[in-house]
């Protein structure tokens, strides 16, 4: 029996860190790294500090269109008394970038200078050494570090890297996520559809947002209300990958296998969780892997993923994946909330002269629509039954 | 001569306004649409408005674990008089998103019965037409509009996509950009460099940049300072392509062939915008495609790709393709910027108790790691000289 794991009163909180202890003991935390080649490393996360393999830039270049000249050789120039320089010996034309000859250690921009014939300039004041030069390792030193652990390989980070002479850099490995959709209710959406049957959509889900994150998604077939199908199914599902998201079948319905089954594979951490939507999740590690079985509706399978199945992958990158940028605004209607349990809201922000107006939207967990319609989410903590109308409250953005 | 479209003094605004009408006037932004299996238009825009083909649910589902009724049949049961039915012909169970059974018109969940044995369910509570099932419809009718023109498919609308039956869905053709790289004291990165060459590494930032606001990069190769062999690049470029970048050759130098080029295949409508980093861009049209000559430090590179291709593709797209979250904090120190210029200085916001402190960050246009190392932009516009130490400035947040 799972009585005992069906922990109805484990706040989102709790749950976190209930899962993630377990997590950590069995060591899922400790990523693995791996090599790629640098223009293929954009968007992923550093597993290690990167240091520059030679100096950016590796040699003295000129900062300026001009002339490279030996800063020496000019001392005598003035406005009043004009240098002549000539080419070959005497200076060298150089452009924005080029790297210096080695007898110059100076650049005249060419707005300074008087071109009397190809091969003959007159300068009106001495150049000073470095003028007008970017010396060896202006922007990094040669071994300074580029970027630190657990950053982003932004496009900027990538071309600093090619700059710094790293063919390769380390990255953390994505995890590999295995989604498994259950239900002898559902079909693929993408054939007519049998009698009786309902479109199985929400991998969509799972396969944007785990793409989105850097977890790498598997979608396994969908797999009837089957014990026997769904055990084998997870059990080799932990075998070959990082991380297994079953859906459905987490609730007290006839065929809600799930709980049973991690149980029987390893361990169920929390069964329930004080929050709605997403209330009847489970949360287990199985082989030190976790398992989680997700709610069937739509808005609940978003909100577990945003909820927990974000937050693992944080801690696992030890980066944080997506902003969270948030506003403050006024609540254009009351919104009721269950005490003891956290709510969250779907909301759309509408700009007003007094900041914004936030439109709770109507909808059901089953209201994918009301999650389309939604830019941002308020959320009510437990302690809370719900905001009066004109409440100031805080709202997250949803990104897109 | 390209003098008389050297317009030392565009602002930012005008460069846009000018360049923006001129390919209006071409017909560029009329953008066509393509047909995409739903499965795979994550991240996509949608080119009209997206309506559902069926209904969702389609069907009259239960919203609830328990047992499929007729209501009629229910309406002598109280409390204090309870009504047994038996299956098939009294009841048929259901769990929460199983299809209703025609003869059905209510759920009574499962918390509120007592089955006395398989076959027979005591009630105490008549049930009411409808009572905790989802009709059809419910969610979307058929032929509502799941996403307007100009939406992007997130997941959540992929997911709606498929359960309104559509398998394939109308999204904004993505613009095929052509990067061509130039310079002969430049060289391949991931190659031993030859003495006297220097790394190219602008690439990365377009392909960074460009892959992430949906345009499809292909990068040229590396084409020296040759007149002939970049026209002709730029050419065959524009005749495949959509929007042709040619990285650098926009200044003054020796060998900075981009304005005559674009001037001599079509027309160029901005030579030089008052801004820094980034003042020697050029803008221009050929065969009614853009065309811009991208200066070529990374930090001006960076602020052309920002500051004028994302407002060209997010016109193109009709849909704001990178948030621009804000904040407000004070300055860390005095900002120089010249008058008359628009500057665009990265800072590094550091948190406070009074809020965000802005530190603005030092390096030159040549410097990556001022880029790395920022997470916001301070934009200080044409009329400003700059801003005095603590000041109270806005920041744009970058994304990562």
């Amino acid at each position: 029996m799972v009585k005992k794991t069906y922990l109805q009163k484990t706040t989102l909180a709790q749950a976190h860190a209930h899962w993630f202890e377990a997590l950590d003991r069995a060591g899922w935390f400790e990523q693995t790294a791996e090599l790629v080649p640098t223009p293929t490393a954009h968007g992923r996360v550093s597993a290690a500090p990167i240091r520059a393999a030679r100096a950016v830039p590796h040699v003295v270049t000129s900062a300026m269109d001009g002339i490279a000249v030996r800063a020496a050789a000019t001392r005598t120039a003035r406005i009043d008394l004009p240098l002549t320089l000539k080419r070959p010996e005497g200076f060298v034309r150089v452009d924005t970038g080029d790297p210096l000859p080695d007898a110059c250690d100076a650049v005249i921009k060419v707005e300074d200078l008087n071109f009397l014939d190809e091969r003959t300039v007159e300068i009106y004041a001495a150049a000073f050494p470095g003028q007008s030069v970017r010396p060896t390792g202006e922007d990094f030193a040669q071994g300074a570090t580029l970027l630190g652990a657990h950053h982003p390989l932004t496009p900027e980070a990538v071309a600093a890297c090619l700059a710094a002479g790293l063919q390769t850099v380390e990255v953390v490995r994505a995890p590999k996520a295995l989604v498994i959709p259950t239900g002898s209710e559902l079909a693929d959406p993408l054939h007519p559809l049998p009698p009786g049957k309902y479109p199985e959509t929400n991998t969509a889900l799972f396969q944007g947002y785990l793409s989105r994150w850097q977890a790498t998604p598997t979608l396994h077939p969908l797999i009837p209300d089957d014990k026997i199908a769904i055990q084998a199914a997870i059990a080799q599902g932990v075998a070959s990958h990082d991380l297994v998201l079953i859906n459905a079948g987490t609730s007290k319905g006839r065929e809600d296998f799930t709980t049973t089954i991690i149980e029987r594979l390893g361990k169920v951490l929390v069964h329930g969780i004080s929050m709605h939507p997403g209330h009847p999740v489970v949360l287990g590690v199985v082989d030190g892997k976790p398992v989680v079985g997700v709610p069937g509706y739509p808005v609940a399978t978003w909100i577990i993923l945003n909820q927990l199945v974000l937050p693992l992958l944080e801690k696992y990158y030890g980066y944080q994946l997506q902003s969270r940028h948030t506003v403050k605004g006024r609540l254009a209607r009351k919104v009721y909330s269950s005490l003891g349990e956290i709510e969250f809201v779907r909301v759309r922000l509408q700009p007003t002269d007094d900041g914004p107006l936030i439109h709770p939207l109507a909808g059901k967990a089953s209201a994918l629509s009301s999650l389309i319609n939604a830019n941002g989410i308020l959320i009510v903590p437990e302690a809370l039954s719900g905001y009066p109308k004109g409440e100031m409250v805080e709202v997250q953005l949803l990104m897109q």
